[in-house]
């Protein structure tokens, strides 16, 4: 059985595990007062074009979105996404329990449209009942999206300058940012991401790492955003887990390197997965692929192939994801030609 | 510099660093779907004599309080503890943003007393008003306490049966169960606690894992459990993470031998502190002591030597802490030896 | 300047005003402990003919909506809602305030479809994420709609069906009951709300109350309702200023007599606005009517007449909406007669 | 049975209730946009002396405390009252609801002390651990305090001072503030409180009117705290119904002149309970009154008297609180006199 359900399939790369066993008797301080996690600060800073910002690293995805949004906005605000948007779909309402609203605007591939959000936000600045609603408070997208999708220059650029119109931050979850940036169809670097938003995470634990994601404020982060961190339970007392394996992932460009790896697959993938004549539902420059299976070969190939199942096509046929990540290797996914060559006839 | 500041100093026992990596390519489901997780779920109830029981894996301890509390607590509902517990105090308030007064009783060395619970929770039903305040919902108490100290079995089983007179669960906070379990004056076992208290958490963070907190309930889960570990940002993706670590440590009873380490190392630094005629403010049974330091002594001793300022005895003098882990070796107390030698004058 | 422009332009009913003043040196007890508050209850649950119920006072809609719907839910559940339904627009995110996400569904002239909600309701439990996902908790809808429309019974019973199918409560927002209920197309009374719900509130500032709304739950409230009425700062010390209210409103039946007011002052406003062959954009059986009117009519004539500006129709032409009351006199409906006259060309 | 149990247990000062039915029929606009809540607005920030700050009316206390502070605080804050404080009491953990901490100081006669005060905020900033730890956000005081005693400009002063020291706004809850204001050891004026601290609200509820406080900002009410108004369920609907009561009450100084009663009806009270020999608890200069009674003549005379049992002093007996209001005439306080003498043997 192999997987291609997703990128948080294996554990950790290598090298990673490699400097946690190195490191692993020295006496360090806690909650994130060690060298390493001082380095990886450094690193990553360096890495993204703005020294003066600050990086604070947290757990996992949905305990940093509702950490970020929360330290963003005050109570009356709400956090404006697509509707497919991560928060809005698969994060057990962790928003809204912290008292913030999801205020959703239509997906277009899993993306958000300039033009769109300047229409929700003039109409809400226009809206003579607006001090009895929700105001919005910043514009979360992820990159790439829910869809294996990415956001161009321009459409960051205009993203964000409709936001900054009506004065909102601009907020990227990227939990799986190294895909995004990887990809040869995007048109920016890590070290544009400063100008094109307000705050955006690297995300580790599907690019490589245990655990771990690394919030990047390009100039400031809120205040004691430590202590809401903590509040938020996402504080690891051991801070040395995240701060070397982000230590290990910004030295030589090790992130960029084994995301890099992710999108070779995926086109490898794609490439398999047409000489098969597996119709696409939406091809994707990043890591994640969707496809229509019948349901009655679906069946068969989940046998032997992990896929994640996405959403019904039609009676007879389903919508699939297949990811690679930084861990898939050729072999794998010629062991996935080969079973759907047994599975799946045209 | 040897530090004895805190036991979350080192980074994981080495047999769970040996099997993270050992499991690190295996291609396993997400989100605690894996094996290892189910294995350590088996043998973590197993230990705990409690096979019909629920266990979850979090990630950290604030996190842990957090969602458990808010788990089992309705919104009118508060959580009894002591004033020096951890969650009133150092926690930046985690409980209180989920909803919930911490309601607070006196502490004596840390501990909770059965009979000023009783008489709190008897006022608290007496009281005309009572319909205008909050409700107690449960009782928290650390094994062991932020003092380090220990309840017998006799004290635990009197909270208990306090809280349960009043239709409250007693919840322990464990971050550092191991400690309190291997210590020669705990007169209970791990297997006994499925029935001194309703659900407890064995700590990893501080007793060998990289990070990790086990919530047992010995019976069932507050229902949609997962679902509230997921709200609160307290489900990892790589459940691996946490299954595989726990799957070691209750391996081979390896969580107690290592617990055991650090009580037998504190047993030779009490000796070694006594030897140097310094005063104890508390000592204690567990990994945890407390010392009188002169203020003069201290600042040259902290060059050498990391401990914990706990607070200050009087103009001349400072309470301090000195824990050992389980990583604590023979050599690191006789090099403290050396330096009490050097730095502390009788 | 006569106003349409809502059901609470005006102060109380004046039978109230002569029983606050009569009533008024009379030392009571606070917070809802008084004989007129009991008399009140009583004479509600028999009106509603649910002698076993409970009933509670609160001040005001929003705030009643969201202290029941968050004693309803548990922190992992949310509100399923149409999208324009009042908690998910014009309530400034109270129930998110309360950390419950507000789930939406399609309106059809603002109801909610029984089928759509079975489907939602079937894909939620079909979702293999669902435990990463918001479970629905309960379903609310207002009784009229925010668009003046009503529930026939089947389709309150359909709603139910579905709802207790998926063992979800129905609450109705009835800030607005009475209008419903006094309109000739309803086909059920407030005696039948019992079978058809799970818990309503029957409004008491729309409908002749200075303020107030009256809860009912015609079996048992949550345990500690009032404790989390209190909670929700929604508790009144001068309880008694409700309970005379509705003690008032539910003697004699003038609580249907002055909505029944409405509803007849309604179908003469209705007769008007046809004779000047103004537009409807929804005639509805409640005090709600929504008509189209040319842009440059509507400037001139809201010099003379209030009424809500609803939405663009299109480049020239609005949506308003124009709403009859408890207080509405003939005199007024001839008056705006004269004024449309004056005002609106055809 | 004449009540003495608080100052709540009649309705209206008659003025409010002649005003509520002469405008009763006018059409208002709602929310507060109606002239007599601009009217009611406008004097009070003259009677305040601060023309340049901002009024809103809110319905009741526990509402409004926990609105203001959870406008004033960011979620990493909490509130420093001390232990006898109403919202760390009385108020069913509203303001834990919103997610701030209560932190506490202890009460002397339920005032709080501005070195202790100091003291608090110093230990604070000097913590180690301050990031771990919930940060202060502001200082609560009420006044008069739950013990019917008055701060002295002196205090207030002293407690601003330490608050602004640290950065944090000084609220006072003035549930009662009339009868401070009116006592005759009062040492400052309505006048004199916008110096004194930074936000504050004149109680109606317990002062003549039927419901309402109205928050007085000095200077600049918190961003859209209309919407947080909102958001927290506390804005009515019929908003005239807090701008006619708070006109009239400030109109011809009405509510410093029935404030006025409450403290001649108190002077005579215990000038009464002293005539009969029963001993203080408390004596105080404003409305309430704490007394002890034997446990057996309690009880009779609780058969003719309404009063508030405090809390028990020894074995046999109690502390009452005996409050006058507004409303208390030289009839009640004689009536009084007559039930003690049947009741109370010296």
């Amino acid at each position: 059985m192999i997987l291609f359900r997703c990128d948080y399939a294996e554990g950790a790369q290598p090298e990673i595990l490699k400097r946690l066993a190195e490191t692993n008797f020295e006496q360090l301080d806690g909650y994130g007062s060690d060298p390493y996690t001082e380095s990886a600060k450094r690193k990553i800073l360096e890495a993204c074009a703005c020294p003066g910002g600050e990086v604070h690293f947290l757990v996992g995805g949905t305990q940093t979105n509702a950490t970020v949004i929360a330290a963003l906005l005050r109570d009356y605000e709400g956090a404006v996404a697509v509707q497919t948007g991560h928060i809005n779909v698969h994060e057990a309402g962790a928003v809204e329990y912290t008292g913030h609203k999801v205020m959703t605007l239509p997906q277009h591939q899993g993306k958000m449209d300039a033009d769109e959000l300047e229409a929700f936000l003039a109409a809400s600045d226009a809206d003579v009942n607006k001090d009895h609603m929700v105001w919005p408070g910043l514009v979360y997208i992820s990159l790439p999206t829910e869809y294996g999708t990415i956001y161009s220059r321009a459409e960051l650029a205009g993203l964000q300058a409709v936001a900054h119109k009506y004065g909102l931050p601009l907020f990227i979850d990227g939990a799986r940012l190294g895909y995004a940036l990887a990809s040869p169809a995007c048109d920016y670097t890590l070290q544009d991401l400063k100008d094109l938003c307000d705050v955006f995470y690297i995300g580790g634990t599907k690019v490589g790492a245990l655990c771990g994601e690394a919030v990047v404020f390009p100039n400031k982060a809120p205040k004691h955003f430590f202590t809401t961190v903590k509040q938020h339970g996402a504080l690891l007392a051991k801070g040395r887990l995240l701060g070397v394996q982000f230590d290990t992932l910004f030295t030589d460009k090790l992130y960029g390197r084994i995301a890099a790896n992710a999108i070779d697959r995926a086109q490898d993938m794609i490439a398999v997965l047409k000489e098969k004549g597996i119709p696409f539902f939406l091809e994707t420059p990043t890591n994640q692929q969707f496809v229509i299976l019948e349901n009655k070969q679906l069946e068969a190939l989940s046998a032997q192939v992990g896929f994640d199942i996405w959403e019904p096509f039609d009676a007879d046929h389903t919508v699939v994801r297949f990811a690679t990540s930084w861990a898939t290797t050729p072999e794998q996914i010629q062991r996935l030609r080969e079973m759907l060559s047994v599975f799946i006839s045209q």
